[in-house]
């Protein structure tokens, strides 16, 4: 089959990979659809060491299942792969497996390609009426829901997002639902234009008050994001971290203590709940788009995808 | 009257100084007892400049109030002084207020002097039941209760505290509280032996298994007890910072990110609650005391209680 190969921070199209072949309790999935993630590009830039196919935001269709799924049947995936018996696993907490393998980031091919394998545990059914335009944002959708898994946010609160990118777009729509009083530091004309349409609130980076946020978000992984998310919480705040970060940051821990600051880190989110507000349309994912590529010409999505202020750029195997 | 000065990071014992006149809503409260926390070793290292008298753990007894307290009347003391207006105040965060002084550390003077003066407000009277020699531990009790303000702890929690100094005691004597299957990494035989005897589990630094733990303390303020925090706690675990650090920290964003790790800084706490446990004689801080001095001697205190392994040197006035 063709797909997009990752090998010491290069990318390739190659043709002589062969289809996955599924184990017990897998599927094999056909892709419809897939995304390019931020992750995907920090790959590239090496922050992690992956050799493989990249890609674990997706949509596909079943090809063949040991569980009777009609093949056809178009679905979604969360893209860790744990292994159900660890210390982790067992106290139910899967996403972090010690031994787990991720979709497209390790030890696990991922979803720039023709075919993938994924366990049927793993696989979520599409509703008929959410496009595929829409459902490859599932895992992202997922991730931003997370953080309200983590931490309640109400009408009462004061929320700052600091990021308004890949990640930060759904964050923002998925923020807005819950009422709170929202502003969203966005960088780039296209990013505020698309908050603007939706109601949203931005400011500029110089115009957030410092110490005043019940709850800042920061979605751009860069340095300058956490400082200014430091000093926009306010005293007993919530800082969550909903991005990586390429390098470790000097940070100053006595005034977390001084300021009794609560930090959180953020990853995969619910499946579930994501699919469900897709099908209600309640929140828009597919304006995000910018461009969409055909697997063989992925190299040039990658690079359409680095360029600032691009938001979503899908690749169509 | 007398009192102990810093000053540039030089303590010495000064003769001239004016007993402290209260303002409104002041109480002027004779001292009876105070004690040396690492905060005050960290002022005289230059952790934060102020110059004027320290101290902040204290009980002293009531000479005048305009509310009516009789005189000789016990009484510990809340250290933030709030200024009751600013935003924060309103938002009911008096210990984070933005103009606020803080006894002995922050434009007020403290209490290894004869005299000090605070409001009315911050004042809590000491049951007779209980001897100054535990009452002056409720400002740091209540600091080791913050913790259980901020996280539920229950029996259910695996829980490992790095550190059994001045503070850790404290805090590993109301974990114990909690039946949580608790932890203490101590590093000095006296500490050890002071949890052994409340059947409190000690355990070596290396020995401490890494990703099992569901909440960890860190109140060493060391580099070192936070890298070994990191390692101890579990994805999605909490760890708690009790602690200030000298120096800013190098913190791996991302995997704080990866693992879903909440940090939660912790500082002043609930003092009604620690007089309580002071009073049922559920905590027993005063197996913790090393030394007593005299005010006049109150620099060579300093020293005392600088010293490795020790725990609590008292200063009486």
């Amino acid at each position: 089959m063709q797909a997009l190969w990752l090998e010491n921070g290069r990318l390739s199209i190659r043709d002589d990979l062969p289809a996955p072949v599924p184990t017990a309790g897998e599927a094999l999935v056909r892709l419809r659809l897939a995304g390019i993630c931020g992750t995907d590009l920090e790959l590239v830039r090496g922050y992690y060491p992956y050799t493989g196919i990249p890609g674990h935001e997706f949509v596909g269709e079943i090809v063949e299942s040991s569980d009777g799924t009609p093949p056809g049947c178009r679905v979604v995936g969360e893209i860790n792969v744990s292994c159900g018996e660890c210390e982790t696993c067992r106290r139910n907490l899967p996403t972090h497996c010690e031994r787990r393998s991720v979709l497209g980031i390790r030890d696990r091919h991922g979803a720039f390609a023709g075919y993938l394998s994924l366990p049927l545990r793993n696989l979520h059914r599409v509703p008929d009426t959410v496009p595929d335009e829409a459902a490859v944002f599932t895992e992202p959708l997922a991730a931003a829901l997370q953080i309200q898994r983590q931490i309640t946010i109400t009408g009462e609160h004061r929320v700052l997002l600091i990021g308004a990118g890949r990640l930060g777009q759904l964050i923002a729509q998925t923020l807005a639902l819950t009422g709170c009083d929202l502003h969203v530091s966005a960088r780039y004309p296209r990013q505020k234009a698309l908050l603007l349409n939706r109601g949203i609130r931005v400011i500029a980076e110089n115009e957030a008050p410092a110490r005043r946020y019940d709850i800042v978000i920061e979605a751009t992984g860069s340095p300058s994001g956490f400082e200014l998310a430091r000093r926009a919480v306010r005293p007993r705040g919530t800082l969550v971290l909903k991005s990586t970060y390429r390098d470790s940051a000097n940070v100053n821990l006595s005034s977390l203590v001084v300021d009794e600051i609560s930090l959180i880190g953020s990853r995969c989110g619910p499946f579930e709940a994501a699919l469900n507000l897709l099908e209600q349309r309640t929140v828009d994912p597919v304006a995000l788009i910018d461009a969409e590529f055909p697997l063989a010409r992925s190299v040039e999505a990658f690079d359409s995808a680095a360029k600032s202020g691009v938001i979503k750029v899908l690749i169509r195997p």
